[in-house]
């Protein structure tokens, strides 16, 4: 939706330096943007593309318009800002209210007027649909699920059974919500399956990434709170409790009934241990493996960056003579004594 | 299902202490049980839960029996003791037989008429569909495939073509199995596809979790035994062996051709090279790599747990001068001499 | 479709040590192939399955053929020759061209006469289906989606919207490709959603695996180029580059923006940082973490093979004393001076 600069800066109470009158109609980078381009600079590291962008305004910290060759908006947190300007501009594509005639939808599910069941979704018996959702082609919704008002269940989405969520969430492609949990007691004939009885609650405002998986908890549901955000390939255990506004990046595992703080933040591929906890406010770096409760808010990392193999098979042999180098080192004081 | 207390006692070959005739109707958690409930307590480690629980009984131990405060049933393995009583209290939902009328079921495929064919699956060509099967929404399966009795395939699983499992699995949403594994031969023009070929074969009491693949062979099947299980999010590669009741957590992955032996455990985040074998009985830590075969049961890791990230980045730092360290040893030594 | 061992020499210029006349029907693993199979050897590891194989015929180097028992084809690259001769000895099915009734086609959609929407997928507004493509079983092609000619979009495959890709490309099953990247800007209310606007862009001969996820680009395009293999589970973040003949192995995870050069080999489970490059022809071992961009061509590593739980502690204990280790030696060098 094409907008002028000046009703930007006014509606989002930026500070604007530049024509208030010239329209914006897309956003762009700094470095692909052109003309009717709003783009915008969140990090200093990337400064020197201020000089040669086509863009036709830049969001930017105060600190940085000297630097600008283009219009400004200047605000604190540009990347938030972009990204509230960004929804106006590219609005989402509008949705048309209905069942589409391929769905199916069952007789005890109880479906918004306004609610969008696109061609081959199933909603099964008991599910309710709220205002404005929308459930995306061949996605499943199933018994009992329960989903807010202005949610977006995209493309084979599967909600299994017993999933109440919030309003405003959003669950990618492929994402898989409410199946059973991983419980097994060994025997000895074998592994018998335990049950797994409980359901899914999320909250409000919570946006779950593409293939990401979230179990029903074994007796009590498993929980994630407003404001989460997972990224793709994530798998969250039976019983997993996630505080509000956590955020994973992709491929983090987190086994069942770990407990997790607000506003964590976990990179890429983290692991953690079930039956332990994260306190709030904790950071953990790609590939950090959790295996005890952590306590003290902070910044945590266990992994190694890759080196030349020559190099790393080297590290690796001495890492395992390291007894023996202990030993030599032990040898050399009693002699020294 | 309500079932009393005496009842259980008898059917299951507990010892009972408590009113026979108590009856039992729904499970819970040692913490959050009602009356009415049934709970358990399968590790000593949540003994003190005993004196506040309210649920009706608590499956336990005979040592730990002294702490309850509630009647309770006495068996040595509680935590299988429970899933098979959770089975009978809390039974699955009865399933339908029949084909939903938006299914889609190729001529040739024979569908035993016990069996329940949900909205939109489809089944294709030559497939078979064992009795009491479920193929949940939006599922598909493919040519060729073979599925027995009493199997449950949920909504949005794949079969690509040419699996066949045996009786009582089940595959969680998303899982996608046989399709083509990894195989690319290079040549100066780029990768050229190496044509898989082979197939899927999966035993008995088989359990699959939410999006995790199974590759189908490059030229033999790939197989899986009897009582396996595995979590979501788990790669098994083309032309991999997983021996009977081996269990793996979610995120590992396997590489083509790599050889499990029976009863191995896997926590999550594993990985394993290929053409390669782990004998039975092994355990492996989380994200632990198996880059070479194993050959004596035992318990197996590899992973650094996570430190503040300033300690961590000391001992990486620390750890890359591990040379220099060992060339500073050996000269004291020489001096010593 | 059979064919005589002199007329595979013959189309692939290989040189052959056997009866020309023989017919070929189908392949086999050196270990179990049977009368009529064609078999390779690629590897000198396997050499001596040479002798007892019952294979009609085994594709090899030249410096193997003494110890073949079998007629050989004689060729380079054994595999590759293999993989030709495998995709003419075991053509895949042929495609019978057509929309099934069940599946759901926008009428503003643009499918080519060849192509084959199977049962229950779903071609949304404005896509385009080039020539003998196909559209698997409950597979969903989104708005703005362009499919070149004789490609495969397997069962249950999401394309969410405006993913441009050329000939010859495979998905299988459950890849979802431009979804969401994860975009999200902190503010004192929680995450605020950036909107991705980009799409994605796939060129030629491409294979994408089971349940791997490629985002849309957050402004600009996500971007695979021609000849790309990716395994199964695999994370593309929004706006990454992935260079032409580039292959990573399954679990891979790629941060947003990152930009990987051509000829790439991932083994499994590597990740890699967002806005860094690695540059063309680079080896990176399984579980290796790329932090840094990389400059220089080579094989690196960063992860260490597992050993017995007892012997791993061991050593972690040792790792977290290395800078007493460290105190003590340099103490040592004092005394010594």
């Amino acid at each position: 939706m094409p907008i002028s600069l000046g009703e930007l800066a006014e509606r989002f109470g930026c500070e604007l330096i530049g024509d208030p009158d010239v329209i914006i109609d897309h956003v762009g980078s700094l470095s692909n943007a052109g003309p009717g381009a709003l783009s915008f600079l969140s990090s200093s590291k990337f400064k020197k593309q201020l000089s040669s962008t086509k863009a036709a305004a830049v969001i930017l910290r105060a600190a940085d318009a000297k630097d600008a060759t283009t219009a400004v908006l200047i605000d604190d947190n540009p990347y938030a800002c972009y990204a509230r300007m960004a929804a106006i501009i590219c609005p989402a594509p509008t949705m048309t209210p209905g069942v589409h005639p391929s769905a199916v939808v069952s007789a005890t599910a109880n479906v918004a007027d306004t609610a969008h069941i696109a061609a081959n979704a199933v909603v099964e018996d008991n599910a309710t649909i709220g205002e404005n959702s929308y459930i995306g082609p061949g996605a499943v919704v199933g018994p009992n699920c329960v989903i807010g008002n202005n949610c977006r269940l995209n493309a084979n989405v599967t909600f299994v059974r017993d999933v109440t969520i919030g309003d405003r969430c959003i669950f990618h492609s492929g994402s898989v919500v409410g199946a059973d949990g991983f419980g097994n007691a060994m025997t000895e004939e074998g592994w018998v399956k335990v049950p797994q009885l409980g359901g899914v609650r999320v909250g409000d405002d919570v946006e779950i990434g593409s293939n990401t998986t979230i179990d029903c908890g074994a007796i009590d549901d498993t929980v994630i709170e407003n404001g989460v955000r997972l990224d793709n390939l994530i798998q969250i255990g039976h019983n997993v409790h996630v505080g509000e506004h956590t955020a994973m990046a992709t491929a983090c595992a987190i086994a069942g009934s770990a407990r997790i703080g607000k506003r964590c933040m976990f990179a890429g591929m983290v692991g953690m241990a079930g039956h332990i906890e994260v306190c709030d406010d904790v950071v953990v770096n790609g590939k950090g493996m959790i295996s005890k409760s952590i306590t003290e808010p902070g910044a945590y990392a266990s992994n190694f960056p890759i080196e030349p193999v020559r190099d790393w098979n080297r590290r690796v042999a001495q890492f395992r003579r390291l007894d023996k180098l202990m030993d030599r080192v032990s040898a050399l004081e009693n002699k020294a004594k």
